[in-house]
């Protein structure tokens, strides 16, 4: 472990918080031991909690929860803009340099579009990277001039590209790619050298409920917020960082109880849940708050901060941007 | 839910955490799915984290973390004053206005010795309650006026007896109990009336590695530090607050290697895990960093957080001093 890693894990954490802070989210602690809704963000990665080998101590299946999404979000129409801190949990078979099977999320759900969402993470990201780099101007970690650099140069608004532009773009710059592929770390990387390694965005993935005339690989959250200026595609985007990869997920969320409940009910997700044994039940508490409380239109994202902190210390392996990294191979 | 308990959940965490960083710590973040490193603070209340029902996705059993006192405790040496803020997990069958299966602990270690530990949580539990107060007066939060008065109220120095002295004290309060019994939570309510329902210590519990001549029925953490003064307990203590009852543990550590070695193979709780399919390879980690990097005299809490914010509210159901809080009967 670098010398200065906890550190500069303390000063970024901070700088989090007190932007979050200063803009008025109020902090809500969120469950970590769930049903599915706070489990499916990634449906083949569940980790499953018991007491014993039966697992029948809960009355449903227990998991580990991939994000605090669905209890912000139930909390938006009360109290506004709201975050949370704490572990998201992967069941990632692969041991690398890219995954993790524990990693450190700050999320947040506001009522605002899907416009006022990008602006949030490009603040936050701002935040990040100037607490930084006056750290390292204070000597209280040890960037290297490069990274100083990169990181006071961050221009106001990242670059927005859409998902049907990036594939066009990958295709341009010789990549062999079909329209509904995954853009994979390889191609985060051309693209991140096309755009000068700076931040950019990757808007309107494909509508998991449109009727595409193909499968499509790149499969997103069911209640992602449809575009009504761009048939089949949603409100969603994904930040790519230097080092870090795609280190921010956003969307715009449907709070349309009936279409949300649609939505769940088509999607793959929800299939694959219901042959693991989980039911709509798991979703019944949100779906009763949005009933009774109603809903606003919101968004929020999650802030992946291993790949964020990879980000700021030029670091390839974010193993080498977590103080105690959990891997299927090394958990301690 | 009562309508300002976000808020007021937002302010004493906030709270805590500025109070920390005043005072010098780091914030680390520590693991959550781990060995039994992290999850032996009580062996029966184990959560177990698999794939599926065969448990063979790791090599070693993986558990939730019940503390991340280990983790800290590993870099005090190093960093000094550090802290951890998240869940800590417990299969608890309870499901009453006691229990909870997940509840928020801030976490410290630092290098002193149990007097100065002591002060670092009157210290803090002071800083709650000066926010709290104010908070309620700028009518951002809703406490009753006993309750401001309670809080505005607290000494310098909050009371301290040992366990000795409870059980005598209980005696004489006309309780059935003998050395070596728990106090248990009806029994602090007792304590709590007889000092006037301020916090109070029980410091010095029986040491588990001592030859008592009887069975005890507490049972506390085996690195807890024998105190040279008073034979057959250890450094411990437990903060009692009213409404909350034990919302604090602490103790100083034993941290010359061989001595906690011995301690741990010794212990009930260790030969509880090895009969659950844990090992002594469970604290190989730790036990290699002691031995590569040498130990210093040090020290550590939990804050229950939960139980801070029953004692701030005058709540008795802890239930009612959690946002989302989940049961063995109720997860969401």
């Amino acid at each position: 472990m670098r010398d200065d890693l906890i550190s500069l894990n303390h000063f970024i954490f901070q700088a989090a918080r007190n932007h979050l802070e200063k803009e008025g989210y109020k902090e809500v602690i969120v469950p970590r031991l769930v049903r599915a809704s706070g489990a499916c963000e990634n449906i083949d990665t569940l980790f499953e909690v018991s007491v014993d080998k039966n697992h029948t101590w809960f009355n449903s299946p227990g998991y580990l929860a991939q994000t605090g999404q669905l209890y912000l979000e139930s909390l938006v129409p009360k109290i506004g803009k709201v975050y949370c801190s704490g572990p998201s949990f992967r069941a990632e078979p692969k041991v690398d340099n890219r995954h993790l099977i524990e990693f450190h999320m700050f999320e947040i759900e506001l009522a605002t579009d899907f416009k006022g969402l990008l602006k949030e993470i490009e603040k936050f990201i701002t935040a990040i990277a100037a607490v930084a780099v006056s750290a390292a101007d204070q000597k209280l970690i040890d960037l290297p001039t490069a990274n100083r650099e990169r990181l006071s140069s961050l221009p106001n608004q990242f670059v927005k590209i859409t998902y049907d532009e990036a594939i066009e773009l990958l295709k341009n710059l010789g990549e062999k790619i079909i329209w509904g592929d995954d853009i994979s770390s390889d191609r985060e990387k051309k693209l991140l050298a096309y755009f000068d390694q700076q931040p950019f965005f990757i808007t309107h993935y494909p509508d998991p409920m449109w009727d595409h005339g193909q499968i499509i690989e790149v499969e997103k959250f069911f209640n992602m917020l449809p575009d009504p200026e761009k048939p089949g595609r949603v409100q969603s985007s994904d930040l790519i960082l230097p080092f870090g990869g795609e280190s921010v997920g956003s969307a715009a969320r449907v709070h349309n109880v009936e279409v949300m409940v649609d939505r769940l009910k088509k999607s793959r997700m929800f299939n694959r849940l219901l042959s693991k044994g989980g039911s709509f039940e798991d979703f019944g508490w949100y779906v009763k708050k949005l009933k009774t409380e109603g809903g606003v239109p919101h968004a929020g994202c999650g802030f992946g901060m291993a790949r964020i902190l990879q980000w700021v210390l030029g670091e390839t392996d974010i193993r080498n941007a977590v103080t105690f990294p959990s891997t299927r191979a090394t958990i301690i």
